[in-house]
This record gives structure tokens, C-alpha cells and sequence, in this order.
């Protein structure tokens, strides 16, 4: 989500006022050999694990940028990751930032772009928004290609004994794509296929997605691909992508998408960007490569978690840093004024307005993230994404508060000013690295699945407690029958609300978590705990962003912003 | 489709084996400025033609690689085309190949990769069968941000009346997945978008792949995806996407996408390998701005036209020369003696022994093709593609009858040689283009529809005349009636045949065409003509070509040939 204060500059005219520096003088100054060089036209380029130097037993720190719980007023996490990285690299540390990849689907529906924002952005904007290195694309492409291959196996006489009213995967579109989301296909007669009921899912929902960002390396991919559940047969029994033999073909098809895409920001800090799971049914945040690429190369990792807290940072640390060893050295907490005078009960349309009574009630949100992320032993470092709305008064409050309660905070202008409205942030950042933490899952993976989700109510979301649909309960004798006890819990619930309860901001309390639905990703390597409606294939709008979108003369992108 | 005489080694392995010069160095070489040149990792590259210098009036001549009717026998039309362009090259000639991007759909499915064979491949052969760089995934993304705008408009309240029973236009993948023939979607309820039949067509199949195939230039491209006809109102007048207002938005994700791909051949000649419509319900052929692209920086530009050349070549002449001004100098029309017997009667499996008797009849498939590329005032070249099964005698029954009817004919090894296995042939091609020609389309645009499709039937296929369902007889009034009966005329017919009946092989005559389907693509420009049953949704075979597919531990493709 991008801040956008007032100002008569798009992202789109800054971005393109900016001047780039070639991709291989990023890279060189990165430490990034020539051979492990792939350029994918002049300022965006892959980078193949395999022909870097390897670091031996020091990796750079991680620093993940996390937030309040989103509200409509926006938070800017992105526009805070891209400065911080730039006022980091400003003080001489070698830094890298690792992001998300943006999906088509957001940016033709809502809001256009999701590289950051103002003086704060990761370049060429037009690019990384469109297509990028195609990453998406393969992804896109592997996930259809298992489909096909599904259901051309019903069609050829189904050996496997797959029950079509029980294919659980589905196709994907980088897409907003409502009326695709129930469809049924393989009508026409027997020529045709099987009919069956399913639907599409946007791509950063597909499993294959989580997949990519949790693998260390093409073998790791390729064993979780195929290890991913896809159907039941007759009698129950999963059937998995090594069942159906497509994993090698799939694999191929991600073979140069799972290397990292290196770009810059606008002040030249290096940045890699790659993948980019939902933050609700997965874990939220790029690739596990992409940030141990960028540990490799850089003392300090700047990178990043969607949504809330509660979901991002708890993912990262419970599903990410357990598999991939990344865990984080100081967690950022962006939060603004104006979302939390929305926590504290004010109205989008009069955010405007100074309200300290807002703000403080509003601040219990930001306390409860903050204590949490102490939960795992590493210190957050609050970050006030500063608006032009905001009163000296009201950041007062949340400064202050936030040297009471002994947190790092600091005022960072990152829109207007880039990196260099980000020096104080940067600063608490290196304080707070530098000190020794203790990091640990919340909980462990030997604990049953219930055990899981009731300490993450607990702890994190500040529940009293779990209820389980009858279909979930039955989930959870099949989760255990099926021996994937030990998995971690991804949860898939609501961002604005630390309850399943969009509409109880703040911080609230004596609430159950309603557990509607639970699914096994086997191949991603975890259960992910569905309360309350999850859209995995989002809408367009009465008017399209891409309404507004175009080519002009030159052939550059307009409207994107 | 590629030729694959009995050898120990793949078309992967070679081409695995071949040492690849930088893009760079083969861009120099062929005269392409720096600043035109976009790489795409270390061997594939776009050009942008706004930066390459205008060569005046001279520009390149064209040499168009057709065939006799295809067979299951395979006849190996991109490996001639990739063995000529390198045998040119040798002469010292400024030669650039220019041919179609493969469909992931077809790599799948039946036969891997589509870049040659042997000793004539492109290369790097598994990264262009692979995502290439993304032109394809752009096609389809735009297809579908059209299809998903469109669903939206139904949704929120359908302003301009659109009828959802008369939807032409059709998502797309670029897959083999016979499921998603008939489908239907906007099931689930009112939130859920409006329920209606469709289905997905290959992503080779979309008509933003011909039109963006044939646009000249980015506003080209703007100006003719705006005047796709995508559906009817309910008062049945047509909708286009103009209408919508999508134009700009596809257009934007078609910017990076309609610059020429620069690759080379094994010998290190330069390829442009760009775009790739059907060659049935489309015009089969790379993209306009790649063949005048090649046409501005060498003096000979080989290129390929799907299919036979009753379909390939007619629709090269009629509509893509005729609108992007590249009239062939010379058309190469590639046979096997394999092939022709199988025109003659004989059987898939007795190939193998010597038949005189079947070459010489097979041989009327040949002559006719020949003749046929005359009444556009231009020579034919008839190359023979040779086999290892093949006899001199066979041989020696098409060099000595293509001596008698004056016609330039060469048998040519490249697959086993490359370019050396086709000097002869590169000697013939240069004395055809050296000779005056005098190109003209078979039909006037000014002429109905019935009278464009019956001139192809007659002077083309050699039937009597055409038959038209109540359906293609209503759509007649309704293209004059919308004033698109000036549009050239894409026959969509059966490959195998001079006829529309598949069965019917060698040159058959006293057949009528029956026309079941008249659909206008009034955005390519042109009025498809359906005859039998044509499938815009390839299926996957009992055991596809995936199932062999892997990568090894090195990170390289296997099973991909």
C-alpha cells in the first residue's frame, strides 16, 4: 500500500524523472560477479544463486519491516522498507533490500502500483509493475500445466482413482477476475473432458507461489512441488503432484523465474524483488532466496511482510525464519497517525483533523504488535510514516509513548524526502541490530495443530479461544491420520482486525477465532487455517484502474500510478 | 515441426553443446546500435525498432519458407528455414532469419520444442520454448484483462447493453487443457458476476496475437486492438474494445512485448523470433514489425509461414504482404520424399522402403503447391528436405520432374549439416530473388466476401466451389450490413488437404468447401472463414510430452525435444 500526502507529482512522474544507473553497476558495487549476472534489458537483471561467492558463516542481519493492522487510510510499508534501505545505505552499511513482486491483478483493479511510493520507490516502476523478469507468468504457467495435466488424467481414464468432486488445487490468472471464481469446466460430451466444478484463484494465492518463496534452492522446489496436495481419491487417500508425475515439467518451467530479480531505488540502493504470496491463505513475504541471496551479499537485509503483524511478522517467523534460517535482527512496526486515529474510531473522511484522544486509543493496536514481536525475542522498532496532516502533537503522543514503554521510534518522511527522511529510523535500526536478541518460534511444530492455532489466538491476536466448524474438526482427524501433525500454521484471517472480525479495530478483547476451514498445503509446508471469508480471487471495481491506463507516443506507460 | 532422421543425439543435446556468442556481439554484427539493443539474459535480446537507423527506400528481400501439405511424416519447414538462413550467411549474404515464437501449448503435449532441429536450431532452443521473454504470457495477459473488463461491465450493470449469449471473444491460455473447451462461469450468485457459456481458446488462438502480429507500430497496435468486435448487444450491434475502453490498458502490456526478439542459430546467424498466430483461424506467420525489422538491417530476410502453403502462403501474400508491404521475392516450398509418398498412398510405417511409384503421384501435392505460389507473380523454390531413408532414385523423381516445369529445386541436408547441407539450395534462393518478380495478391479487397473465398477455393485448393450453413449465410448480410466486407478473407481448413476433408491427401479435385462459420476479427482485420472443425483448444495426448520433462541438478532442461 502505498502513502500518497498531497503533491502534485504522481509516482509514475517521479519514477520516470529519475535517472537509472545501469544494472550491471548496481550489481558490481552489490559485490555480484558478472557470471552470476543474467540482465533483463538495461536496468532489471536476474541473479543466479550458483555463481555467487559463498559468504561462509556470517550472513548479513535481517531487518522486517511489519505494521499496525492496515486500515483504509493506508500505512506504506513498502514506501518505509525502500527509504530505510536507502538511509541505511546512506550511513555506509552495506544494504539490500528484498520485496515482493506486484501482481497484474491489484494493479489494474484498485490502486496501480505497488513498488513504494514518492522519493521512496524501486525502479523502473513501469517494468517491475508490468510482467517484470515473468516471473508470475511461470508461475502461472506451472500451476495451469499441473491442471491440464489433472484433468487430462480424468479424461485418459483416470489410473489414480481421483474423485473429481474432491480436486481441491485450481487454476490460476494474475488477475481480478470475479467470474471466474466458480465456473464448471469439461462440458461439451465426451470429448471434452470431465465435467467438474472448480474455479480460478489469482496467482499469488496459488500453492506453487508459497512454494517458490519458501524453497531453498531447484531441488527443494522441486521436492515441495511435488510433495503438494492436489486431490483425494475415492477412498480419500491425498494425491500429489509426484502421483501425477508433473513435477519435473513443472519445475522446468520455474527453473529461471526462481532466481532473484535485482533492481535499484531511486537513490541506488540495490534491491532484490521476488515472489510475492498472499498474506493471508500463505505466508506474505518474497522468497526465502531472494532474502538469503541478499544476507549473502549485504550486512543488513531490509525486507518486508504483508499485512499486519499479527499476520506478517508472525508468519515470517513461525513459517519463513524456521524453514529458511532468516530470522529477523529488529522488527520495524510502521505505523501513521491517520491509521490510528481509524483504530481509535475516527471516520476516513476526518482523518484530517488533529485528534490526540484518537490517536492515543488508537496506539493500543500498535502496543499489542509491539509486545508480540517481543514474544519471539527480537526488539521492534516503531516507524511513523509521516503525512502532512499530521500535528507535532499527535506524533508527540506516539513518540513519547513509545520512550516510556522503552521501543525504539523514530519519525521517518520517506515519501517526500527518501532516505533522507529516514535517518533517525535508520539510526534506532542499527541500535537495535547491534544488541544482542533471542529469537524463537512462537511455538513448536511437534505441538498438535489445535495446540498451534490456540497459542497464536492467544499470544498474538489476544483471543480467548478457537471454534471449529464441524468440517475443520474432521480436517483435524485427517491432518493427524495423515501424519501433518508437525507442520506450522499459516492463518487466513481478516488483516484489519486482530480478531476475525473486520470491524473491531484497535486492540480487542474476550473474542473467539472462528476456524472455518482447514487446508493442508504439503508442498508449501503448512496448514493453513481459514476463519471468516477469504476472497482468493479478488473483483474489479465500477471503474477499473486500468481504465485510466495507457501508451503514450513514446511508448511509455501512462496512468500507472 | 521438426525432422528427426535416426541419430544418437537430441536436438537438446546439440543444441546444448553449441557454444553461444553474447547477444551483444551477434547484434553488432548485424548492424543493430547499442541503444536498440534490450538483453534478455546473456543470449536473448529485444530490439527496439525506434532506435535502429532507417535504411531507406532498400529495404531486405523476403524469402518465405512454405510447404507441401503437412504430414504425419513431418516435413521440417523451421529447419529449413534456420539451414537456408545459415547457408546464406556462408555466401557472405546479410541474411536474417525471422520466424514464429512456440506455444507452450504444443511443447507439452505432442513434440517439444519448435526451433529447428539438429544442426538448424535457434538458440538457446530450451529458454525460447520456455517463456522465451514473456511475449506470450503479455499476449495472454492482455486477452484476459480484456475478457475480465468485460465481465466486470456485465456485472456492474452493463451500460452498453452487451448481450451475454453473443460474447466472441474468449480468455485464453497458453496450454493444451481440453477442460476449459466449454465451460461456464459467474456461477455462485449475485456477487459473483453474471453466468454465461464460454470457454478458453490457446493463447495462439487470441486475436490479440493477430493483431499483434500484424500491427506496423505501437499506435498500430493501440488503434487495431481498439477495433476488435468482442461481442454483440442485445439489439445485436457489435461491441468492440474501443466501446470498453480497454484498449490503452492491453496496450500498456503490450509495450515491452512488441519489440523483435534477437537471437541466433547455431552457426551464429541472427534470428527474430516474434509473435505466433494459428495458422488456421489466424495468418500463421511472425510478427510484421519482426519481418520489416529484419527487412531494414540485412538484404535477405528468410522467414516461415505455417502449414502448407495453400494456407501459409496464401495468407502471407493476401494479407500480410498486402498490409505490412513485405511481398516474398521467393517461395521455398519444402518437401520430403517421405511426405510425398504418404501423399501417394502409402502407409505411416512403410516410410522406410523405396516407392518409386508413390513419390510420383504423391508429387500432384507438390505441383500444385508450385503452380499455386506462380499466380502471386512469384517463383518457387523446392527444397527437399532430406531423410536418411530416402533413396537417390526417390530423390532423383523430384529433381528431375521440378527440372522439366522449370522450377528450382535443391535437396538439402540440414539437419544432419546445417547450413552446409543447404548451399545448393542458398544457390537457387539467390538466383530466384535475383530474377524480377511481380508480386500481387490473388483477390481485390474490393470484392464480397463469397467472391474472395471462392477465388481461394478455386485458384488455391482446386475445388468447385463453396457451400455455405444458414449460419455463415446470415453473417454474409451481417459484414456487409457492417460494412467489413472489405476485409481480406483467413481460411481456417484443414492442414492435410487441398479440401476441407483431412482424409483426402495428394491433389484432389471435384470437391466442394463447406464454410459451417464466418467470424470477422475486425481488430487483425481480416474475416476467418471456418470450414470443418477447427480447434482453438488443443488437448493433451494419453502420456504428454511434460511427463518426460525435468531439470537436472545442474539447473539445466532435460527431456525437451
Amino acid at each position: 500500500m502505498t502513502v500518497t500526502p498531497e503533491t502534485d507529482m504522481s509516482d509514475l512522474a517521479i519514477a520516470s524523472r529519475a535517472v537509472l544507473k545501469p544494472i550491471a553497476h548496481i550489481a558490481e558495487a552489490a559485490g555480484i560477479p558478472q557470471e552470476a549476472l543474467e540482465p533483463y534489458g538495461r536496468y532489471k537483471a536476474k541473479i543466479d544463486p550458483q555463481h555467487l561467492l559463498p559468504r561462509g558463516v556470517k550472513a548479513g542481519k535481517v531487518v522486517l519491516v511489519s505494521g499496525i493492522s492496515p486500515t483504509p487510510a493506508g500505512e506504506g510499508k513498502s514506501t518505509v522498507s525502500v527509504g530505510l534501505g536507502d538511509a541505511l545505505a546512506a550511513t555506509g552499511t552495506k544494504t539490500m533490500i528484498a520485496l515482493r513482486e506486484p501482481s497484474l491483478g491489484p494493479i489494474f483493479g484498485m490502486k496501480g502500483g505497488a513498488t513504494g511510493g514518492g522519493y521512496a520507490q524501486v525502479l523502473p516502476m513501469d517494468e517491475i509493475n508490468m510482467h517484470f523478469t515473468g516471473d508470475f507468468h511461470a508461475i502461472t504457467s506451472a500451476n495451469n500445466l499441473l491442471m491440464a495435466l489433472l484433468d487430462n488424467h480424468l479424461h485418459q481414464g483416470n489410473a489414480l482413482g481421483i474423485d473429481p468432486r474432491r480436486i481441491s488445487f485450481k487454476r490460476v490468472l494474475d488477475m481480478n477476475d470475479r467470474a471466474l471464481r466458480n465456473i464448471v469446466i469439461g462440458l461439451g460430451g465426451p470429448s471434452e473432458g470431465i465435467p467438474r466444478e472448480t474455479g480460478f484463484e489469482i496467482t499469488v494465492a496459488s500453492e506453487v507461489m508459497a512454494v517458490f518463496c519458501l524453497a531453498t534452492g531447484l531441488s527443494d522446489l522441486r521436492a515441495r512441488l511435488g510433495r503438494m496436495t492436489i486431490a483425494y481419491t475415492y477412498d480419500k487417500r491425498p494425491v500429489t503432484v509426484d502421483d501425477l508425475g508433473a513435477a519435473g515439467a513443472m519445475t522446468m518451467l520455474l527453473k529461471e523465474a526462481i532466481k532473484p530479480n535485482l533492481v535499484q531505488t531511486i537513490a541506488g540502493t540495490p534491491a532484490l524483488i521476488h515472489g510475492g504470496p498472499f498474506a493471508n491463505i500463505a505466508h506474505g513475504c518474497n522468497s526465502a532466496i531472494a532474502t538469503n541471496t541478499a544476507r549473502s551479499l549485504a550486512d543488513v537485509v531490509v525486507t518486508e511482510a504483508g499485512f499486519g503483524a499479527d499476520l506478517g511478522a508472525e508468519k515470517f517467523m513461525d513459517i519463513k525464519a524456521r524453514f529458511a534460517g532468516c530470522a529477523p535482527s529488529a522488527v520495524v512496526l510502521v505505523a501513521t497517525v491517520r491509521a490510528l486515529k481509524m483504530h481509535g474510531g475516527v471516520a476516513k473522511d476526518s482523518l484530517s483533523a488533529q485528534n490526540l484522544d484518537a490517536v492515543r486509543l488508537g496506539m493500543a493496536n500498535l502496543a499489542r504488535h509491539a509486545a508480540n514481536i517481543r514474544k519471539f525475542g527480537v526488539e521492534p522498532v516503531i516507524a511513523v510514516n509521516r503525512f502532512t496532516t499530521d500535528t507535532p502533537e499527535e506524533l508527540a503522543e506516539i513518540t513519547s509513548w513509545a520512550a516510556e514503554a522503552g521501543i525504539e521510534c523514530a519519525v521517518a518522511d520517506v515519501w517526500g524526502r527518501g532516505g533522507a527522511g529516514a535517518t533517525e529510523l535508520a539510526q534506532a535500526v542499527l541500535r537495535t541490530i547491534d544488541a544482542p536478541n533471542d529469537f524463537a518460534p512462537l511455538y513448536e511444530l511437534e505441538r498438535p495443530t489445535e495446540e498451534k492455532i490456540l497459542t497464536i489466538v492467544r499470544e498474538i491476536y489476544g483471543g480467548d479461544g478457537v471454534e471449529y466448524s464441524p468440517g475443520a474438526k474432521r480436517m483435524l482427524q485427517q491432518i493427524r491420520d495423515n501424519g501433518w501433525d508437525d507442520l506450522p500454521v499459516c492463518m487466513a484471517k481478516t488483516q484489519y482486525s486482530f480478531s476475525d472480525d473486520p470491524a473491531l479495530l484497535g486492540a480487542p478483547q474476550g473474542f473467539m477465532v472462528q476456524v472455518r476451514e482447514l487446508i493442508p498445503k504439503t508442498g508449501a509446508g503448512f496448514i493453513v487455517a481459514i476463519t471468516g471469508a477469504i476472497m482468493t480471487m479478488p473483483g474489479l471495481p465500477k471503474v477499473p484502474a486500468a481504465m485510466h491506463m495507457d501508451v503514450d507516443e513514446q511508448g511509455r506507460a501512462v496512468g500507472l500510478s
